[in-house]
């Protein structure tokens, strides 16, 4: 199929399974921590899941290749930046797999309807919007900052949309993880896996991978430390393996 | 000076700076974490220090001797208890700095009046009383299970003996992390440093040290991870650091 690409924009060779994904050239690229989210969404058991800020669709992307769930929606706001994952999807030829959805969190439960899911994933904006950015609306910016929806937002729709025994995963920044985990047990997600990455074994943690259960009870697992590099300064065989590049 | 032993008592020689502990000998004994907790507790500046759940006085002990506060007070339940970290301290010569009290923490704050507090230090029980322990009282119970005082309880003490922009430190199993985490917020008390301890480097965490701030802003800084053994299952360098036998 030919899918068409505007000026700014550029195909990207996820290395993963012959999967690629459209990128704006000077926009806001998808990081490690999409791909760590992919890596620790997958070993939940596959069922009905659903992305928010799905930005370019790498996530559904990547859980379309690494997991047997037949099918994975994607929510965007940006109309933009949802109608470049659409493309993606097309690209790789997933659209019997992942559909992807323009539209705002806040009112995901009346765009899914009494759809429920047994996984929802999500790598939001890490930033508080300050009161500098209020009036900043370009892409990167909304992808980066609060400035659209708010962790307390994210909750409220998973909560919201999560079958009763389903699952709400995020990847943040160390630094908003307790206002994280006393807002999913506000709304009634109970962490269950966490998971803290270094840069390397001397660093202070720059991510946080967490998997929550709704209605779960109080019972917490801190897995193994996973470290991007290794004594040596070169990337880490867990990074390896999960990249897929072992 | 000569400090009454009861028959059931025995000698324990730190190995830190001359430090003798008294301990029953089929009692609970202080483990790994009331080291951790000492050492963690000892990188805030020195102020007013309170140690509840005290038990053999462990922590004031070994504060005394990393730190420069001139005055740490330790309170326990247990009279015998209680009794038995009076005698250590006398042993140490350390009356002038360590007052040992005994009281419930759920009095504390008549009990202290209006002294408040730069950092109170905590290694409460960890286990949630089950049914079956209710009747249980010995003091081995006590000193594992919430028999005698909850996790909330210890936080609701914590937030009104504190001084304005005192610090709770407290050391906890990984598995009760988010209920902590969430009962500090409600109380007021802001996780600022979090560390988490690993018996090695490919294992789940098994002790969280915690350090919130009374009316602190939300930002959270997850330490370098502590590892107990190196990677030759021997004792770790910073393990022996921290016990001072590097």
């Amino acid at each position: 199929m030919d899918i068409p690409l505007f000026e700014n924009e550029q195909i990207d060779d996820l290395q993963c399974r012959g999967l690629r994904l459209i990128q704006k050239r000077d926009g806001f690229k998808f990081g490690t921590d999409a791909v760590l989210l992919a890596d620790f969404a997958k070993q939940l058991p596959s069922g009905r899941t659903l992305d928010f800020c799905t930005g370019s669709g790498i996530v559904p992307l990547l859980l379309s290749a690494k997991t047997g769930t037949p099918r994975i929606c994607g929510l965007e706001l940006q109309p933009a930046v949802c109608d470049m994952a659409k493309r993606s999807v097309l690209l790789n030829g997933l659209e019997g797999r992942i559909e992807i959805t323009e539209g705002d969190l806040k009112n995901a439960p009346a765009l899914y309807g009494p759809k429920r899911f047994d996984v929802i994933t999500c790598n939001p904006p890490y930033m508080k919007a300050g009161a500098a950015l209020v009036n900043a609306a370009d892409a990167k910016t909304i992808a980066r900052h609060e400035v659209t929806c708010t962790l307390e937002d994210v909750v409220r729709a998973a909560n919201s949309l999560l079958a009763p025994a389903g699952h709400l995963v995020l990847v943040h920044r160390p630094y908003r993880m307790a206002e994280l985990i006393s807002l999913m047990r506000a709304y009634g997600i109970e962490p269950k896996r966490l998971r803290l990455v270094y840069p390397k074994a001397e660093k202070e943690a720059n991510l946080v991978l967490i998997d929550g259960l709704k209605n779960g009870k109080p019972e917490l697992r801190i897995l193994p430390p996973l470290f991007l590099q290794d004594g040596h300064g070169g990337e880490s065989a867990e990074l390896k393996r999960i990249y897929e590049r072992g």
